[in-house]
């Protein structure tokens, strides 16, 4: 597996002048660089821009005062498209170079082309940016690759054979909705469904879902693709790897165990899907590159075509993920949203060049702006239970919130935000922002 | 249910100044018109196309030609386009205008505006078009709409309780890859993927799958979509569809079983769908139109979001299907292919408009040029099954074939062309071309 190189793009040393960039706390130093395509009321469509602390660098500004130049012919056009598709299909070794030049724009000292003189054109407060989703998502599919969230919810249905005889061979996926993936912030529309029939005999019902629920998932946008009929090894598959963003996964749980058999979810999950508008490229995340899921004595060796000995060794993410709500109560009583759970991607069992490589292993195409989601990221702990549905048991242990309310699944007014970053000792700490929704009905 | 009216466009007496419209079994005459997209030697990019007798009418040198003035703005923008997406955009009084058009120009008398007299700069010969996919597909979804293929597969699995009890109030469908959709003629490369440990105990192997399996369906292609939380209720839902190809919706039956439990079917399908490059519409079709599957006493009447009175009574379509198979060796010792079977999509238990009331009904949106699978059409008897697993009872009833071979899933060079047809007393017979796709190792 290609792994991207530590360079001096992540020196923790490194500063820029962008003030906010250092502010304790920030997600967006200089070392994170994240892509995302916003607006704002003075621009007349969607651009490209880069966090940097409390702005968004434009560079379609940046285009325009020839701050870019020298840049591969590829890099200046998609830098000036209203998506990211274009950058994501640029070669690596490019997308990297852009990397540095965007580093040296914003660094205070020893910069090679330095964007300072122009801040005031360049650089657009986040508060007044309204951002859009990264890509056009042709494709997306969803993984279930958190071996403690298959085991939870495999529990509840069969005690004592949780997992089914797959899960440790095949990166379990399917095939989701793209149409209706949105962007943080956009408010979630309760689904009504048929519902299970709760006694024998009894015809289901059509009414709102009782049973909403989130998943904690990171979403993965693909780089290059492949042809159709031509797979990628695993040992190219991490190359494909563009960036990672926050995704959650709404699902509906009473509609879902009703349709799910024998062909999957579907309308228990296609009614939204969000992400979080930044995505952490690849190279961002280099310094936090760790070693895959340790698989314990008695577990099987991943297939060949699943394995390699650099994606054992660096294929998982030192990511820790974080969970909050906040209802309609909380917040008219000031209360503070209340963290929910925290886990970490690196607890994955299959990692994301495995997905890839299973993906394509039968001969699929994968696009430039295609998203995989990774599944549920759980834990072993009750802490770090990934949703609802494992955090109350489905419902049987409901959980306590500030101001003597009390959840087994969301209600309207419910406001679910996930949160990520990244750290390392010799490290900047790079964040995700947010992806944030709340429940409307 | 909002249905197209029959009209002048449909008159059995209408004919065309194009000859070859007129030929004994021709797919394509006056009163079909359906649409495709296609490229020449000589054009320099995808153009949009109509079928007529063995022509293509070119729609860009139609407007060149001011063949089109007076059609509404949309329209004549949408017709120089390079998908269909656009057209498939337009409201559907639009479209129907256009059908008008489109009759008189290629009508032998009585035509308000006429291609006549432009024949060799608007007329292509379908040999020498080259036809690619009609739209550009955003979402792929399949449903399981065929009681009797499911009742067929169900009982391979379980013999005493084939259907599933959610069957009949639910229809069934997941969301499919829209990446590997190809168009008719392109070879269909066998996918490899992990294959079911043969003896408890033994690992799975990845290796080429060795149940390579078709499955008939037609496609259903969405013309105006609607707004991500706005369900379309089934009296309306019937308005969404553009128009209907044919679908082969090629199976590893071997990959399928071992991946599919609890999320569905992925590798096993997502290697390629192949699609019939005619895109027959609703307009067209509308002679063709049957009351829904009479649901047999006992049956539960469907929910009331899914229920409409004009769906009961003319939701289906009478539409003939046809598989045929021709191997490597039929062809070099000169036999013609062999039909498999025959079945007809009005034996649908549930009806395309119940498809898009219910895909939609948790809010989910749909936009132009999507594309719904109605799943394998089988019927009641052998002669009907839709696919090698329900005809061979999943390979144990070897199929003879012509020259001594025999079958029991597909074999590298094997040959699968889809047809279909529409005919009733008093109207022309309608065709929809042909969906063919070989086996390649």
């Amino acid at each position: 597996m290609k792994t991207t190189p530590i360079d001096e793009t992540h020196g923790a040393a490194l500063r820029s002048w962008v003030e906010s960039a250092h502010a304790p706390g920030t997600d967006f130093p200089i070392q994170n660089l994240p892509f995302g395509v916003f607006r704002t009321s003075g621009t007349e469509s969607n651009r490209i821009g880069v966090a940097i602390g409390e702005f968004v660098l434009d560079l379609r500004a940046c285009l325009e005062r020839s701050l870019l130049t020298g840049m591969p012919t590829r890099i200046l056009a998609a830098c000036g498209e209203s998506t990211l598709n274009a950058l994501m299909a640029c070669p690596d070794i490019e997308r990297r170079a852009l990397r540095h030049r965007l580093s040296h724009l914003l660094r205070a000292e020893g910069a090679q082309v330095t964007a300072k003189p122009h801040a005031a054109e360049v650089l657009v407060p986040q508060r007044e940016a309204r951002m859009a989703l990264p890509a056009r998502i042709s494709d997306y599919t969803d993984f279930y690759a958190s071996i403690d969230h298959a085991t939870n919810v495999g529990s509840m249905m069969r005690p004592d054979n949780p997992l089914l005889p797959n899960y440790k061979w095949v990166p379990i996926g399917y095939h989701g909705r793209s149409s209706s993936i949105v962007v943080s912030g956009t408010p979630v529309r309760r689904p009504s469904g048929q519902i299970d029939p709760s006694a024998a005999g009894q015809p289901p019902h059509f009414e709102p879902s009782k049973l909403l629920d989130y998943e904690l998932e990171m979403g993965i946008f693909i780089a290059e693709g492949n042809e159709l009929g031509t797979p990628v090894p695993v040992t190219e598959a991490g190359a494909k790897i563009f960036g990672l963003c926050l995704l959650n996964d709404w699902s509906a749980r009473d509609i879902q165990k009703w349709e799910y058999q024998p062909l999957g979810p579907f309308l228990s999950k296609n009614f939204a899907t969000s992400i979080s508008p930044w995505v952490v490229t690849a190279e961002a995340l280099a310094p936090f590159r760790v070693a895959a899921f340790h698989r314990p004595e008695g577990d099987p060796a991943p297939l060949p075509h699943l394995k390699s000995a650099q994606d054992q060794a660096l294929g998982g993410f030192d990511l820790n993920l974080e969970v909050s709500l906040s209802t309609r109560a909380m917040r008219s009583h000031g209360h503070a949203p209340v963290r929910l759970s925290r886990s970490n991607v690196a607890s994955l069992y299959w990692t994301p060049a495995q997905m890839i490589a299973h993906h394509t292993s039968g001969g699929c195409n994968l696009n430039p702006g295609d998203l995989l989601g990774t599944g549920t990221v759980s834990g072993k702990t009750k802490e770090s239970r990934g949703c609802l549905l494992e955090l109350t048991m489905r419902g049987k242990d409901r959980l306590a919130l500030p101001g003597g309310e009390t959840r087994a699944f969301l209600e309207d007014g419910d406001e679910i935000t996930f949160t990520a970053s990244c750290e390392r000792e010799g490290f900047a700490r790079i964040g995700f922002g947010e992806c944030r929704g709340v429940v409307i009905g």
